[in-house]
Order: C-alpha cells, then sequence, then structure tokens
C-alpha cells in the first residue's frame, strides 16, 4: 500500500554523501542501521536510543539524476518528539537522528564529518597528517536487565550478556578496579550505564546512564623534556599540551650519565624511575585541569621513549644499555595497567608502549616512523633524530633502514666550553659578518638579534652560554667568513684583522660575547676544541647516514625530515654548510618538532596504529654501526668541512634581521627566506 | 650390531610401575621422553639437563613372563658424572636419573611417588581425599640465547623464544613487575634461568640458574576466622596453617551488623576491606615464616568465602547482599594479581576466587562442594554449613541443589540471653542428668567436664556464656530430661522436683551454671526466649532441608556432611534430637571442619579443579527458599521437636567421661561412642 509519498515500492535507493555509498535499502529500514550496512559507520554512544545525538545527518533535497533518485526530507519518518526537543534547545534545522528514524522514500544524505565514526582528524602541522580515529579505549552505552530473587547471577554477568546482545561484544572481562563501582553504578542510572571499553576486550569503567567523556594521554618521554598530549578519545582532539624538563636531569645531564647514576647509586633507578613517573602524573594533571576534565577520565596512555627512557620508565635498570652488546630487556610492544607503574590516572587505565627496534633504536623512533611514514614513501626519506645519539632512519616503501650514530652529546651543547642545554639564555643563532668578522648573536628568552658591542643590555638578552644549534650556526659561520678553514684550524692571520680571534699558544679562540653581554660577566668564546667537538659528532653523523644510503643503494635523498626538539631550532643551510646532512633541495627539508609525541598520538588515537608499528618495528632493518668496516673510513672522510665557502650563493645568508623571533610553535616547516639579501 | 647384552634388536619392551602402562622403545631413546610417551609424565625442572634430579626412577631386575620380557639395570646406559656425583653425595642407591639414560634393552621401571607428575597426595582426614597436583603456577628452567651486536632481540624476546623451543610453550606475555628482575636474572644465571609461569601463558618470575621452590596460599575468609594453608605447589604438601580471628568482627559480630556498617559509615567498606587484607598479609608472612620460606616465593593464592566476605575482599560494597534480591556484584571466578588488592606476596603473584552460586551461597559454598564432592556420590548427600545462613546442599551425580536458609545467628550464639562466640570460656558442651535433672558442663579452654555444684575452679573453667553448640545440646538436654516438651515450653511442674527450673511469672528458665561457677559472678541460664530462638533456627533450617529433598524427589539422605567449624563441635545426636538434620544412621554424619579451607586447597593445586568449580557454580541448580509457598507450612511444622523423649535408645547418651577432651583436629570424623553406658 502507497504511503504518504505515493511510492509503493518495498525498497528504496539511498545514497551517502560524501563516501558516495549507495544502496537499496527496504522501506522502513533504520536509517543508522542501512548506513552500516551501506558501509558508512555513524557516530554512535547509545547504539540508537537518541540519547547521544552522534548520529546527525541531513537529507539533500532534489532531483539527483546521476544517482537516479529524487530525495525529499519526507522520505523518512516524521520527527520524534525526542528529535524536536533536541534539535529545538540547540537551535539546529534541517538535521535528523538517524536511529530515529525509518527510509520511506529515495534519500540522498549528507553525513556531516562530526558525525562520521572514525572520522579523520588532521593534524595542525604543516606537513598535512591524517589520522584516523580508533581508539583502543571507547564508551558505549548500554541497558542491563534487573536482578531478582529468580535471576541470580550477578550485575557483571548481566551487564556481560547486555553488551554481547545490544553490542555484539562477547568474551569480555572487567579490571577489579571496576567492579566496586558497578552496582551502585547500575541502580543509579536505572540499570542503564555507560561503559569504557579497552580493545572491546576489557571493561574498564561503568557509569551510571549515559556519560560522555573518556581521554588519553599521549607521552613522548625525552631525555630532557617529557611532552604530554591529552587528547579526546572520541573526536581525536588536542584537549591540551604541556610539557616539563625531565626530572632525571638532575641526577645526569645526558643518557649515558643516568645510565651510570643507575648502576652506581643503590637506590639510583628508583629515583630516575618515580621521578619521570611523578612528572607524568604531574603533566597529566595539568593537562586536565587546563582541559576542565577529571584525570579520573584518562584511560589509556601511549607512552615512548629513547631505549634508556624506556626501561627506566618500566622500572628496568638500564646498565646493560651502557655497553656492548646494548641487550634490550623488552623490544616488543607492552599493554600495561597504569595504575602498576604508579601512574594516578583512572584507576583501570591502560599504557601502551610502542616496540623497541634496538638497542640505540627506541619507541621514540618507532613513533616518529608512524609520524613521517618513511615505509610509505616513494622517494628517499631520510629522518634524522639528533641527541646523544642520533637515530637516522633511512628508506622508502621497499625497505626501511635504521641506524644509530654516536655523536656524543655534543650537538646537545655538552663537551662545549661554553656549551649549555638550550634553555633560557642560550645562544641559539649565530651570523658572523664576513666583512667585519664580527657577531650577531640570538639569545633564547629574548626576541630581539643583539648587534656586536651593544651595551646596557637587558637582563634577558645576556647570554649564559651556547646551546646545539648556536654552536652549529657558530661553525657554520666562523667557515663561511673564513675564521676556520676546511680541515676546522682557526685561519691564525685572521687575528690581524680582527680582535675577535684571540690567539693563545698553539691554538685559537673566536671572542662570541663580550664579558658585558653575558649574565655571568665572562665572555662567551668559540675555542678549537669546539670546533674540533662539533666536527667528531657531525662526521660521526653523516658517516652514519652515509653508509645506511651505500646499504639502501642511493646516491642521494630526496627528503630530509629533522626530527625533535633540535631539528626544529636546527637550521638546514648551515647545517648543509657543515656537512651535517647531505646535499638536498633546501625546501626538501623538514623540521618536524616533537614527531615523535605525534606518534605517540597517533598510536593514541588509533589502535591499528599500534599494529603497524610492532610491524613495523620486526620490519624495519637495523644497521649496526661499529659494525660496519667502512664506519671508520667514512669517519674520516666526513671530518672536514665538505663545501666551497660560498656553497649555496643563492641562499647565501643575509644578516638577521633584527625583529626575527624564534619560531617556538611545537610543529612547523623551516621555509627560512635566505634569498632575501 | 649386538651391544654389550648380546641383543640386536632395534626396539625394546619398557613398562613402567604403578602405572602398568607398556610399549615399545626404539634403542637409545631418553629414558625420560619414553616415558612420557608411553603416557607416564615424571617430574622435572630442568628439562632433562641433570640438573632438577625429580626424575629418578628404579629398574626392577628379574624375569617377568607376564610382561613378557627380562629387566636389567645395564639395559640402560651407565651412570653419568652428574648420577654418581649426586647420588653418591645423597647416599642413595639404586636410582637413575631418567633424563640422563638411554634404553638399551628391555626394562621394567618403577616410578616412585615423589618421581610422578601430577602426583596425588591424600589428605589427612578421615574422608580420605585424593588432590591431583597440577597447579596453574610452575617452575622451569631454560636455557637462553645470549645477545650480540648482531642479535637485537630484547632478553625477554629470546627467553621466550626459549621456552617455546624447549618447554613447547607458546604466546607467553610477562607479568611488569617480573621485566626488572630479567636481566640480572638471566646475567647471574649465565643466561640460564627458572621461569615461573602462570597457566603457561604468564611469565611472574625469573630467577637466576636452577631455582626450586614456588608455594601457594589457600584461604578460607570466615565470617569469624580467617585460615590460611601455605603450600608446596610442587608437591602439593601443605607447609603451614595459620589462622586468625577475622578483624572485621570488632566493625559488626555477624555478617548483616558489616553490612550496615559499609552502608551506613562513610569509610565502613574501606575499613572492613583494609582489615582482611592487612590479616591476610599477617598470616602469609606467618605462615612463611613458620615454614622457613619468604612471601616472595608466594606466587599465587585461591582465596574463598561467603558472598558479603568475598565482596569486602574485592572492595566491593556488599549493601545489595543486605536485601532482597540480593544482587551479587559478580559471580564467575576471578583471576586477578594479588598486589592489586594490596596483597603482600611476590610482586606478580596471581589470584583466584571461586565463583559464586547465588547472592547467599557463596564461593566457600563451592569449595565445600570440590572438597565433598555431591557430584560425584551414587547416594544422596546433605551438606549443612551453619552459620548465620545456614547454606545447604543436597545432591548426586545427577542433581546438586543449593539452598540458603535463613537461620539466623542463634547458632552462632547470638539472640541467645548469655550466648557468645565459640571462644575460651563458652559452655560448648551440656548434659543433664535426667533423674537429678542437674547439668555437666565443659568450657572451651578447660580439659575436664564440670559437674554440677562444684566450687573453687580455676579461672579457665569458669563459664563466659554458652556458644552454638554448647546452647543446641542444652536445648536437646532440657527435651530428653522432659524439662521442655516437643513445643518447646518449659514444664513448670518440673520446678517442684528441681531448683535448677526458675520460675518467673507467666515464664521460667533452666540455671545452667552457678553464679560462683561464672567468670562474670552472674549465673548462666537458657531462658525461654532462648529455646524458642533455637527453634525457629532449626526450623527455618530443617524446612529448607525438606524443601530440597522434596525437590530433588527423595525421602531420606544418605550421608550427612556437616561442614564450618560449627559443624566440627555439634553433637550429631543432638542435632538429631532438635530435628536439625534430618535422621540418618549416625555413622553417615560426618564433620568435615573447614572443607572450605580444603576446597580451596583443591583449587589451589589443580587448576582443572578451577575449571570444575566453575562449572559447578552453573550446574548447581540453586531454589530460592522465600519463594516457595511451602516453606512457611514446613517451617511451622519443623519448630516442635520431631522425636520421641528416647529416639535412639541405642545411642543413649550417657553422663560424660571427666576426661573426654575437646577434639579439635581440623577435620575428624565424629564417632561418639554414645551408647557406652
Amino acid at each position: 500500500m502507497p504511503d504518504s509519498t505515493g511510492d509503493s515500492r518495498t525498497a528504496f535507493q539511498v545514497a551517502l554523501t560524501p563516501s558516495g555509498r549507495q544502496g537499496q535499502v527496504p522501506r522502513g529500514a533504520n536509517l543508522l542501521k542501512a548506513a552500516r550496512q551501506l558501509g558508512v559507520e555513524l557516530e554512535s554512544i547509545c547504539g540508537g536510543r537518541q540519547t547521544c545525538f552522534k548520529c546527525q545527518v541531513a537529507v539533500e533535497e532534489g532531483r539527483f539524476p546521476k544517482l537516479g533518485l529524487t530525495s525529499r526530507a519526507d522520505h523518512l519518518t516524521p520527527l520524534t518528539p525526542q528529535e524536536e526537543t533536541y534539535f529545538a534547545e540547540h537551535n539546529i534545522t534541517g538535521r535528523r537522528l538517524a536511529c530515529a528514524c525509518q527510509v520511506q522514500g529515495d534519500l540522498l544524505i549528507a553525513v556531516p564529518e562530526e558525525s562520521q565514526a572514525r572520522k579523520q582528524i588532521i593534524a595542525k602541522a604543516a606537513t598535512e597528517r591524517a589520522i584516523q580515529v580508533d581508539p583502543a579505549v571507547r564508551q558505549v552505552y548500554v541497558e542491563v536487565r534487573q536482578p531478582s530473587l529468580e535471576e541470580v547471577r550477578g550485575d557483571w554477568e548481566r551487564l556481560a550478556e547486555a553488551l554481547g546482545e545490544q553490542w555484539d561484544l562477547h568474551d569480555l572481562s572487567i579490571d577489579g578496579r571496576a567492579l566496586p563501582a558497578l552496582q551502585s553504578a547500575l541502580r543509579q542510572g536505572g540499570f542503564a550505564v555507560t561503559v569504557s571499553l579497552w580493545q572491546d576486550r576489557e571493561v574498564l569503567r561503568v557509569q551510571p546512564g549515559y556519560a560522555e567523556g573518556v581521554y588519553g594521554l599521549a607521552v613522548d618521554i625525552g631525555s630532557t623534556t617529557v611532552v604530554a598530549h591529552l587528547c579526546d578519545l572520541r573526536t581525536g582532539e588536542v584537549l591540551a599540551t604541556q610539557a616539563a624538563m625531565n626530572p632525571q636531569v638532575r641526577y645526569g645531564e645526558d643518557l649515558m650519565s643516568r645510565v651510570s647514576y643507575a648502576m652506581s647509586e643503590p637506590q639510583g633507578l628508583a629515583r630516575l624511575h618515580r621521578a619521570v613517573i611523578l612528572t607524568l602524573n604531574e603533566l597529566a594533571e595539568k593537562a586536565a585541569a587546563s582541559a576542565g576534565v577529571s584525570t579520573e577520565d584518562v584511560l589509556d596512555a601511549v607512552v615512548v621513549g629513547n631505549t634508556v627512557m624506556h626501561h627506566i620508565f618500566l622500572g628496568i635498570n638500564p646498565v646493560e644499555l651502557g655497553g656492548a652488546p646494548f641487550a634490550l630487556a623488552v623490544d616488543s610492544p607492552l599493554d600495561l595497567r597504569a595504575r602498576d607503574l604508579g601512574l594516578s590516572f583512572n584507576p583501570a587505565a591502560r599504557l601502551h608502549l610502542l616496540p623497541i627496534i634496538a638497542g640505540h633504536v627506541g619507541a621514540d623512533n618507532v613513533a616518529v616512523q608512524l609520524a613521517e611514514e618513511p615505509y610509505a614513501q616513494d622517494k628517499t626519506m631520510l629522518i634524522v633524530d639528533v641527541g646523544t645519539n642520533a637515530e637516522i632512519v633511512l628508506g622508502d616503501r621497499e625497505r626501511v633502514l635504521v641506524a644509530s650514530s654516536p655523536t656524543g652529546p655534543a650537538f646537545e651543547g655538552a663537551q662545549i666550553s661554553h656549551g649549555q642545554r638550550a634553555a633560557p639564555g642560550a645562544v641559539e643563532r649565530v651570523r658572523i659578518d664576513p666583512q667585519t668578522l664580527e657577531p650577531f648573536i640570538k639569545v633564547i628568552g629574548y626576541p630581539d638579534w643583539i648587534a656586536p658591542g651593544s651595551v646596557d643590555l637587558p637582563e634577558p638578552a645576556k647570554a649564559t652560554g651556547i646551546c646545539g644549534s648556536g654552536i652549529i650556526e657558530a661553525v657554520a659561520e666562523l667557515y663561511l667568513a673564513g675564521l676556520i678553514n676546511a680541515d676546522g684550524r682557526f685561519e691564525r692571520s685572521a687575528a690581524e684583522v680582527s680582535p675577535r680571534l684571540l690567539l693563545s699558544g698553539r691554538t685559537a679562540e673566536y671572542l662570541l660575547a663580550d664579558a658585558d653581554q653575558t649574565a655571568t660577566g665572562s665572555p662567551i668564546v668559540i675555542t678549537q676544541n669546539d670546533v674540533r667537538a662539533i666536527q667528531l659528532a657531525k662526521a660521526a653523523l653523516y658517516a652514519g647516514i652515509k653508509l645506511l644510503m651505500a646499504a639502501r643503494g642511493v646516491e642521494r635523498v630526496d627528503r630530509v625530515v629533522l626530527a625533535g626538539a633540535f631539528g626544529s631550532f636546527i637550521s638546514p643551510y648551515h647545517a648543509m654548510v657543515l656537512g651535517l646532512i647531505p646535499d638536498c633541495e633546501l625546501e626538501h627539508v623538514y623540521a618536524v618538532g616533537n614527531a615523535a609525541g605525534d606518534g605517540a598520538r597517533i598510536a593514541l588515537l588509533n589502535r591499528r596504529q599500534r599494529e603497524k608499528a610492532s610491524w613495523l618495528a620486526r620490519w624495519a632493518e637495523h644497521v649496526q654501526m661499529p659494525l660496519e668496516a667502512s664506519f671508520q673510513e667514512e669517519f674520516v672522510a666526513a671530518l672536514a668541512l665538505p663545501h666551497a665557502r660560498d656553497p649555496f650563493p643563492h641562499l647565501a645568508d643575509s644578516l638577521p634581521e633584527a625583529s626575527e623571533e624564534r619560531k617556538a610553535r611545537p610543529r612547523h616547516r623551516i621555509r627560512e627566506k635566505y634569498n632575501k639579501a
């Protein structure tokens, strides 16, 4: 019998946009289910009860000849009272809840972005990246049979049954910490509850009635900095990002000094472990507070870090990583309970650690690869993550090689006479006028460039030392200005034209900042030894890169990714002048900031990416540097500065603009305008 | 080519005793493997490395025509140096290590009890019971590939590989708490370690080299008493048993007062929970100390208790169990980590809770059934576990029915005017001379019966009150002596012949102990209300039993098991006089003491029994008492005392022997010689 639309067919044509899915749907079919059958998963927490209002769609009215249908709003059953109330209250027109209406005619249904399950979120970075949201922890709403004298099964057993019937979830278990709240949640909610599930296998939390809001933490534990992103696990949105100094710094600046602290101090490991756990708890607390949520609602976390950080985080003594053969305690991905490490999120919160590739290629590297996807590239990608050890990834979709090159800590400002960590007061950028041989410097925490001979500087402009990016630029600039030669030796003759070059016996040093430009009242100089330290470090890095290139059989790389905080502040031009990285089109050199944190976020938001990480850690080929006989040879060859004095004339650096500010966005693409001239 | 025994066959006949297994074994076969192939599993921790010395066997020499073989010691390869050293050091002759010798001829091999894997241990109780030892946690010795620069996999991954190759154990995980000790254990043990595994799935502990000793705790949390048995998980032996008062008693004597404490006090649940956890830790500590082991070596525990104890132990508020419909939070068996409840065993120790049958039929009842096996009986078995609620099990191999009958706490001495818990000073036994109507009493903590009119009693002989078994005997004896009639009313006329019967207005009471026989200085009396309370309790119990008998369609029971501490001290004769239990041959009435603790021990020592418990909890049929319309009828009918005054003349009780001692063995069969005359 024909209905009000005068159409007596028993099935209709339904198309969905933007997916383009289309097919026959029987008359009276529920639109939510029909969309699912056509392959379009709509967001739904309440399971079709008109409670969560997540499955909103719109009818595109009109004649669509290509689709072979005429779509009308009244091809759906009329608005339900629940829909009317909700849409009126929220001032929404033209929308329907897919779960509330039945198909009565042909339809073209528009599914807005926010109604799509497994929606994609776009990372805000310049290198655009889509993350499909398919988290390990999700919430579902479920109605449970009430207990009675005839029904002796426990509340949990009836809840499990309801999850089976209403959500097709089977063989579930429940975390012991979720059990105590179960009975009151059921009764408060009138035997309707919202359940948070881990991997569709384990119940982590039961809340009364309909509840919304489940969050996760993506954490990168760096040697120097710990960064935590608080994410909404349903939308994928980053609600807050918090960072803190790694408190282990007080027990040892670099990784190896922490390893020896853990080895030699009886309570050393426990102190290192507790310090980072405490910091993570504080970061979680701060991030939650700033996002207006409770850490009680944090139910999942993904943690990455280098192998030493990874082991200490787990309470494992990193002593074996202090020497060959650098044996790892564990390299597989780990699924743990956050409480077992003393993390004070929800008591049942889970914790995932990405896998490790080798003794010096940690979970942070796996995370970087998840973010940068070298394994999905047609062209050769080189990823360099500079720290105490430089981790190098070289590959494409056919092979990915990884190695760790023992650069030492010079790039982090250690072993440099006035070196320091990148912190306020550190000289981070240097330009030397090739005519006058006078230096311009930029200090972290002060916005302007400081010209040579400036006096009466405000306190924040006074330098305390020089950090990694500063020393790299300084050495490159010394070379470009002719103050050192290709071997790295100071040109003693330059002392005749510049009072900045101070000779002292058989050695020399360059006066970068006068005593009255520094916070200490002592001048900051670049010594011959500093230049040597940078040469050794850059040679180790370059030799590693060359060997991976040889192993992969490529002569050049198409894209260079500089990862890590250091990579964000390094000047690609100066890095190439020094021969830190192979020559490449400058516009194909990217600084990706905290790519490890991005990778952690990807693994937090998408459980398939955890599987990919697990595959990747086995598939990527680890090349052991010290084993390669040719390493020493490449190393020696890489010691010198590789280029003629003006290697890239079209990019020749001008003197700095005074107003140029340090770009501190966590993730950005460096496009310095070297050719402004 | 013939060997020294002149036998050129390529296979030999090997028989094993006591199993009787027999078969062909190829020349040169390892005896340990050959035995396994013939279906005889020998104990082995080291996996055939002549390290654990567990697989000892003996060759039975001689001609065995029925077996068709002649067995000689030299049909095995000669003693290895390891065997020689070990047997010499331990002064053992005639033994071989099965793993160390190869078959060279026909053999009859004797496998001593201690070399059998899955050995049976025999409970010491009178009702003999065999437990097959097949625990959830076991140890294996394994040798692990060493790390190298070429071998970047972690120590755990190589250990898992070795467990796969050497023990056929796959898909293993490792507890996060076991990880930190992994690397040092491997290195201390020269890359040989002993691994403790849970359910052949998860590694709980890694110890250097060859290690032996893994223990478990079987715990029964009773409302009044907590009992813990420390067991050797390899041998099944009980190394120590410790008991303590349930510390929750201070918050409420009986279950319902604890439920209301948890309901009404904001910190009530937390206090109750912590109290029992603390006690368990203390018991474990004491048991371990007395057995000379460390709680660090306790890797598994099975805990049973009634539903309220079970919930509080898990930190679940028992409020729902305080009223209909008595909804359980969970009834399934649970596998947890002991640390999650604050139990301080090994940090990775596991914890198993047996399932629950219904709101008032708890894991303790399941444990009692595991111990008594009603589901395996040809004849009808009745199990009565008396507490605040009496749990009743009636069944046989075809059906098992369970019910909980609301007896109230009278049987525990509550609601009785001079009632008290069974503790030193409590009157536990009573005899009334039917001629003189004078009472003989026995007091807990004093060995002798106290005659009427005794004066100058030592302090321990002075009564403080009357406990459950005492009040039951007192009421039965009052009836047998004609002091109360079948309705339970005092025979006021008896006051004329005995000064013990004190009339007071329309009521009366019996003077059980004079003021100078008590610790308080006040006399102890049995009042009309006391008799009524016992009548109500016994009627509830008996009505429950009768209804289960009707449901099962039986008119009598063949065997009565009295479980629980109370059951151990109850006099079956008096229980039958009162009509507490149905009539049955007195010699088929057993008191099984802490059968729940025995059941916990069975589940601790045999993981298949855990599966059986899980099956049982679903299979047993719960009969809801208040639902049965006929309950009220049976209850009223059961109020009266059922028998003529001298119901079992052949068993007629004599006056007590002064020297009779309280039988306090935890598990014994009552065979009181009532007919001694």
